[in-house]
């Protein structure tokens, strides 16, 4: 692609041109970018929305990533969290700050990535805005629509439920833990870190088969069970024999040195989907069931007895 | 308040339970923060969401405006944008990045500004993330609902309209020249610059009286009436003599120098709304003609000729 010069230089009007000129608008697009908002169908009667902001050198390397794998991180980690509610992702709005010297072939390839991960999901981009800043700073906002579903919210679960997981995980955590000693291989383990790949049906399709509480594993496994354990009053046990711990991991520990096993249940940003089910649902398709709910006074455990170690993280800590 | 310390003292968890709980939702909150998503009623079919994003530095100053005023700020630029659209705003969704060592208070402040400013336009913050980054920015997402109506787009004008304007301007572009100065008064003027007080109802009310096109104007009142110009492929002649230049900008004007007409044209941030009508409309209470939609060829005008000045300011130029 030739030199676009910087963002400075095209201003903010071509550049929002640049990004949106072209561009395949899903039909629950009524109004895209252009006007002072945008008009997204919502056919239920309710919109599911989430916020997340991605921010260069806390949640990206631009040197660990290529732009066009941080503008699909930046959309695949809010889609995640439409379909952790069983929606079916709609739109996306992106609020981006950076600063004026930022090639604009940056912020298109950026785009490029971003239009692809929603496309992926049946989105589109139909708003946002675009400032000066110190650091680039992405927040995006995903809507999404039930579809006369009822919403699965972390709350719902019950004792003797199947906890399942569809999804990677450990993936990203190994990712890390390979870019982290300089290393660029084994690609599939550092492309997970890259640019997660959530399996945005798996929500809607856990939704329709009775899922009763879940969540979007973003902190970590048990990070993120023990949201759907606190806000339901109930105990999770996780165990082990039933988690695969991929054979990529096994090696990439045997090489840097880390626990595989921690990484499946510690690891954030796979961003795999995790529910709790009826015990007599039949799990849809790509969900496997990892553990159950117990009573509330059991807590958390791992195989029946408290985990030994972090688990998860929480920003600024 | 008691010092509460810093957002790394206190953590992402203990920071959103300080900034939501005991909060009042509208009965439009389906569901609140504390899910992977929130979810908002859309009895209309169709949700208005709009972004725009505030950087420390750029957009507000901290020794110019008291956090609160900021947040009450960033949340009205926002709703403004829905009422230009001539819907109701329904909800609001934060995503904040600020430095660990962030005063907690600073926080908790602006959350209070965004709360009060969402109340007024009988909204409620549904959703946000809160992350590390080594500037503070404040990106906000807004949602509303178009009550069975046709959205006011900018390119509905047409030739013969009427133009005209609810709520204040060159207000803030004042405040602005009486701060770089170094002064803290008048205080009407400063207080616009820091904070604007957009009519949110005046957009529904627009809508219902037929208007034709509308924008928020948050780049100048010419600057603006040129997007509705472009989009709808006409001119608009503004005329002067229809133009309130209140006394207390003339007071600025000549204390600090700049001219108060300037200020009015090109002025942006007051964010009061401007549409067209047709010319046999009623204006809505608030509204005032300012001018006329013309033909095309004419070009945007001030007084029947061309206006010699800057129309408005794009970022980063």
């Amino acid at each position: 692609m030739p030199d676009a010069g910087s963002v400075a230089e095209l201003g903010e009007f071509g550049l929002i041109r640049a990004v949106t000129e072209n561009r395949r608008q899903p039909a629950s697009t009524l109004l895209g970018p252009g006007d002072d908002a945008a008009i997204v169908a919502t056919p239920d009667g309710r919109v599911v929305a989430s916020t997340d902001v991605l921010v260069q050198g806390v949640h990206f390397r631009l040197d660990w990533s290529t732009p066009e794998q941080v503008g699909r991180k930046a959309v695949a980690v809010n889609l995640a969290d439409i379909a952790a509610m069983g929606a079916v992702p709609t739109s996306v709005l992106v609020g981006l700050a950076c600063p004026g010297d930022t090639p604009t072939n940056l912020i298109t390839e950026l785009a490029d990535g971003m239009w692809a991960e929603a496309g992926r999901a049946g989105a589109g981009l139909v708003g946002g805005d675009m400032v000066r800043s110190d650091q680039l700073v992405i927040s995006i906002t995903a809507l999404g629509d039930l579809r006369g579903r009822e919403p699965v919210k972390r709350s719902g679960a019950r004792p003797g439920d199947v906890v399942a997981v569809c999804g990677r995980l450990g993936w990203a955590a190994a990712g890390l833990a390979v870019l982290h000693r300089g290393f660029r291989s084994p690609i599939g383990a550092v492309n997970a870190q890259r640019c997660p790949e959530p399996q945005y049906a798996a929500g809607p399709a856990a939704a329709e088969a009775g899922a009763t509480a879940m969540i979007d594993v973003s902190d970590g496994l048990l990070a993120d069970l023990g949201h759907i354990a606190e806000s339901s009053n109930v105990g999770i046990d996780v165990r082990t024999d039933l988690l695969e711990v991929p054979q990529r991991l096994v090696d990439v520990s045997t090489a840097l040195g880390g626990d595989p096993l921690h990484w499946v249940l510690t690891g954030g940003e796979d961003h795999a989907l995790a529910a709790t089910f009826p015990s007599f649902a039949d799990l849809p398709e790509g969900w496997r069931r990892i553990g159950a709910v117990t009573m509330p006074d059991s807590g958390l455990t791992v195989d029946g007895g408290p985990y030994r170690g972090e688990k998860g993280w929480e920003h600024w800590r």
